[in-house]
């Protein structure tokens, strides 16, 4: 999506260590009429595949997750992270591993809101090596929900998360997908 | 908002320790459509304010502010909950204690997205003893940014957090106020 490699472009920073910082439009700030242009996107590209719920996890999927879901008219589920001590027995949970703050988290979703039934979109704003990702796709085969796919707003597709999904079959539609960074700001996307 | 105040009684949970759990339409699973006409009605009460930025809190407040921010056509800042040890000098922060999960925590939001120059609108689904409200309050003053007021989906008015800040001066707007829930699961609403 050309306008959004636009904005990274404009309004991301690279740092040290392979960080991509979009947090004036994304993830701490949100141009939430920039997001819901994403959210429209993400709506075009999975329109006809049934979608009655978008599963994501907190913070930073909600607002995308919520903005995205107006256009399906579906409700949204987050998931929560919990420390990986006592999970009680009416949620559905799954380890991950987070490389930004350095912990293992558990992704918590109660079993009220996930169902045979269900035909699940699930959004996030980064996939990397897909751990997040990964533990939301688990609580989706817990439940016994479809996974009608992902929907990422940006890939970062050197390190293979998102390969492993798709390797697996799983539908994955990343909105900008980066090549490589380097530590002197420069970006470069797939094609 | 007599819609939100049938939705408590309908769906809203009372649980032992003070607990109303909203967790099937508001910070877990997400009724949208009905989280969107929230965020009409915080539009209709603050809509001549002259508001440029809505402030929240992860996770809860995240979805809520977004969905309200379409109708001001305004950017969301959400504060982090970070541990109170190493705060850097480019964020605003504020401590606050959860009763909900029983620890410290510090509210931070970089100093990037909070101005003198912006009139700030407050929003998160719930206000009890105002913790989270007031750290929110307290980053804006610290901003020097001026503080439109405070909407807030539910407000346990009888354990006195909203009206502490009105007594400061601060405008808080509750579109559900609770005058007291029993352990039978009874809710009484403020006239």
């Amino acid at each position: 999506m050309k306008l959004l490699e636009q904005r990274i472009i404009s309004d991301g920073k690279v740092l040290p260590g392979d960080v991509l910082k979009v947090n004036s439009f994304l993830n701490h700030q949100i141009d939430v009429k920039f997001v819901s242009q994403l959210g429209h996107e993400f709506h075009r590209l999975f329109a006809d595949c049934g979608v009655n719920k978008i599963l994501t996890i907190e913070s930073s999927g909600v607002g995308i997750a919520c903005l995205t879901a107006q256009f399906f008219d579906v409700p949204v589920v987050f998931a929560k992270k919990a420390k990986t001590s006592n999970i009680s027995s009416d949620v559905y949970s799954a380890s991950a591993h987070s490389y930004t703050h350095g912990n293992e988290y558990e992704a918590v979703v109660s079993k009220d809101f996930l169902l045979p039934s269900d035909k699940v979109l699930i959004i996030d704003d980064f996939l990397a090596n897909g751990a997040a990702l990964e533990a939301l796709v688990s609580i989706c085969e817990q439940a016994g929900a479809e996974i009608a796919g992902c929907g990422i707003v940006i890939e970062k597709q050197y390190q293979g998360g998102g390969d492993k999904l798709r390797a697996r079959g799983i539908r994955v539609e990343s909105l900008a997908k980066i090549r490589s960074m380097s530590d002197d700001g420069k970006i470069e996307f797939c094609e």
